[in-house]
């Protein structure tokens, strides 16, 4: 079954890691949120792509979820007695990955090229695609003015409140060939447990990607469990954009393109309501705190995904 | 006493440490070569800046001269399992000079405005210039046709046979405002035991340099000791282009500029010769192995500078 998991950062990653280990490799396509995606000390770094590789790669940092695991930060130091921008931490290690995706880009491949060449490097089964290989960014609407996105959640540490959100270079962007060819042969799409707003709404906002799920079967997993986000600032987001914070929410958010709707146990009581917009649901424990959670979630979302 | 010492690599780098030691930091202007210069992975490298900064900064390895001590190589062994260049060593601590450098070199900053600010940041109290902020490349012509400097010097370990050597855009590059006011007001020039082809003739064959040089007391500290260098290929160069492998061949090749010339003990008996090209002539212990050694013989080399 060819499947293909929309995904951002950390939740994401989690999720499209389980796919992974119980999926084989050539069934599998992540697509890869780039709104975060920024220039830092001239270098091109693009932190949701990193995640998911790292994830998938067996690499990721296990506790904060980003960056790799056993990194060190001598770079980092050095710099700081130079004077040098500190406030995003790249990791010894990890600055390899920024160098040399920023020097292959440089020398005129692609992000999607690049990335299947890193990709390759650490032995990442699954196919990972960047949404696009054209500039969106992500700009997040505050009561401070408008924030770039890394300015918003590294920097401000996802402070100001937020009033919405803006996709710069998404008037020009389109979804790469081969994303819309994963999509075309895709026989079910999982929208990941990533943040609806600035993770899956960039991939979802592309020309074409929408007619594109339209007539697949498309399950959507809720970020939010018990009214709380496990990682980032999702649940902030709802809340002060004037939504519940819960996953009827996300549900509602989602509502045109999901067929089903995978939910958290402690959030049960809110299925009755998500049936009635005409949404299979799925209940169960939705928190991976373990790759055996990794796996089971992504066996249950892929049976319940076929299911229907 | 104002003076400029002309520097490249390790060597020069330990005189100009030993200067530093010895002159009020406001005396002291270390011009460096950037013939070395060059763009790896994207980025911006001045090999020769970075040792002498790191060597007046007391930042250099103490072992190889070149790099900081106590480095660590986590990036680099990232960057080979991605696949990258690693043929030119990267530690993660140096990288931040290199990132830091390159971001504000992008930004628009000159080489010596960058090395000002890094200078500043490192606490260095003598002026280390560039010898240019225009690319000027030294290519060296072997056996084996022409290699860039750091493909010769690093990647091919000084291998093939040197038959000549060009420095490419010298014929569009000019000395710095900096470079050529310091040396204006310099009351001696020292041309500190570096590499005579590849270190300081890149300097010394900048328009205007010698005009600058010609009027004051140039003193040449030989990088050759019996027959040997104590660091890189200046033996071997000397030897392949059939000169002499002495310090009476350094004396020769810069006759023309200097006043006087500082050679090892062990080469006294080449000094009647070196005095009969018109040159006064110190004969010393020109080893530097320790810090005391380096003020030692900086001391030195100021007092017969003035004495002339």
């Amino acid at each position: 079954m060819k499947v293909v998991a929309l995904a951002g950062g950390v939740g994401g990653a989690k999720l499209a890691h389980g796919l992974s280990l119980v999926l084989s490799p050539q069934d599998l396509t992540v697509v890869v949120n780039t709104g975060d995606d920024f220039q830092h000390l001239g270098l091109h770094i693009s932190p949701d792509l990193d995640t998911v590789m790292y994830t998938l790669a067996g690499l990721a940092h296990p506790e904060t979820g980003w960056g790799l695991a056993g990194e060190s930060w001598n770079f980092l130091e050095a710099l700081e007695r130079l004077g040098g921008d500190t406030w995003f931490r790249l990791g010894d290690r990890d600055l390899a990955t920024h160098i040399e995706r920023s020097h292959r880009l440089w020398g005129g491949a692609t992000l999607t090229q690049v990335t299947g060449a890193l990709c390759a490097a650490l032995e990442v089964g699954p196919r990972i695609l960047p949404m696009t290989d054209d500039v969106v960014q992500t700009r997040v609407q505050t009561s401070e003015g408008e924030l770039d996105f890394q300015e918003y959640f590294v920097r401000r540490q996802c402070r100001p409140r937020v009033t919405g959100f803006r996709f710069a270079g998404m008037e020009s962007a389109t979804a790469t060939g081969q994303v819309l060819e994963a999509l075309a042969s895709a026989e079910l799409v999982v929208l990941c447990p990533s943040n609806p707003f600035v993770s899956l709404d960039p991939i979802l906002s592309l020309p074409g990607i929408r007619e594109q799920l339209t007539p697949k079967p498309v399950i959507g997993v809720s970020p939010i469990i018990g009214g709380r986000a496990i990682k980032g600032p999702a649940a902030k987001m709802l809340a002060e954009l004037g939504l519940e914070v819960s996953s009827l929410a996300v549900a509602q958010h989602y509502r045109l393109l999901l067929r089903g709707f995978v939910m958290d146990t402690v959030d049960e009581a809110l299925s009755p309501e998500i049936r009635g917009m005409g949404l299979r649901v799925l209940v169960t424990n939705t928190v991976m705190k373990t790759t055996a959670d990794r796996a089971r979630l992504a066996g249950e979302v892929l049976k319940f995904g076929i299911s229907g």
